[in-house]
């Protein structure tokens, strides 16, 4: 898992049930000082999140259908990155 | 899943069913500015894309198996990325 | 897998029972020579790490799933990176 | 999946029977340009391919065991990169 | 899979079931020149490889671990990369 900052929402055209009822969020990582990176992902949200918050993202195709499907039932599975919190703190001791 | 921009057809000597009936589509990767970055894959097509479009890429296997399995009951899933869908727009807020 | 060190702990709010009762920390990856590297991982923690220590870190999702469902018996398996060891030496010959 | 060239054939001391009756064969990446990147895989051959070929690369694990399983029944599954066939053309439109 | 050469022997505290009776190796890529790159893996050994040896590696999780049930029956599977075999000649043509 990463941490990363929502950016922004992706409208897009996909008719997979696996989205229904999903928001798309363009993710940016961050880096180990707290700053982005080029890295990104579109993940499908999990956790209420919104534009602006530093979220944890797991990016591992299995894990984040298991969480898909513990929140949503829907069992489908076509996912690979996945919102799966809000992060409130990073402590560095 | 990442975005991308359709910019090539591939034309390969591909004997496996699962290709069958998909159109392969080199799509290079976009980073978070919109502007290209020097990745890209080799897509099956899932979403009647062409070239010049931009699109959402499913890049993890057994997701993209999930979503030509749902598409075309192929069922046999031999693929890594997918073009799930066209990107109408990323909105930043 | 890797060899990184704990350098934090993190705090998020998240749902899922795959993360019950395990710390969630932030290990940096280690290079060749020991030094630090720009990539992280937020790792589960089935070694009992603390920040300072020099971890092994299995960073694939199946292998990771097996090693808690070994430990914890949750298997619930929404994981992609755990701490799976401490390193006690590297030793070139 | 990506386009690769052939540019060397890998002797090694492998015992596991997926290798069985089949080169190994080292691919190095093409970029967007056509162009060698620093990227490689060790690929098993399915698709007759020799050095100097423009090949097209599935580098997924569960994929590359079908395409193997299609064309060897041989079912064992231990590969992670397979030459799936060989390209004839990138046309830009 | 990719061409490494081992550089040293990780001794770890690390209880899983999968690890017994095998050594863990770190072996450096190499690319595609032959020279070391900045990338390593922690190896599970299934060759009887020893430092200074140029080998082959199986960097894909489920692949890895048909490879250490063949070898060990240990049919635990909680590994990402193995040692396949040892590396007698890269032949350009």
């Amino acid at each position: 898992m990463y941490i990363g900052k929502v950016v922004a929402t992706v409208v897009a055209t996909v008719k997979h049930t696996t989205f229904d009822g999903h928001k798309l969020l363009l993710v940016e990582m961050q880096g180990l000082d707290g700053q982005p990176t080029p890295k990104y992902d579109i993940c499908v949200d999990a956790a209420q999140a919104g534009i602006g918050d530093v979220v944890l993202v797991m990016d591992e195709g299995s894990a984040a259908k298991q969480i898909l499907g513990q929140k949503a039932e829907s069992g489908q599975g076509a996912v690979r990155a996945v919102i799966v919190g809000i992060v409130d703190a990073v402590q560095l001791a």
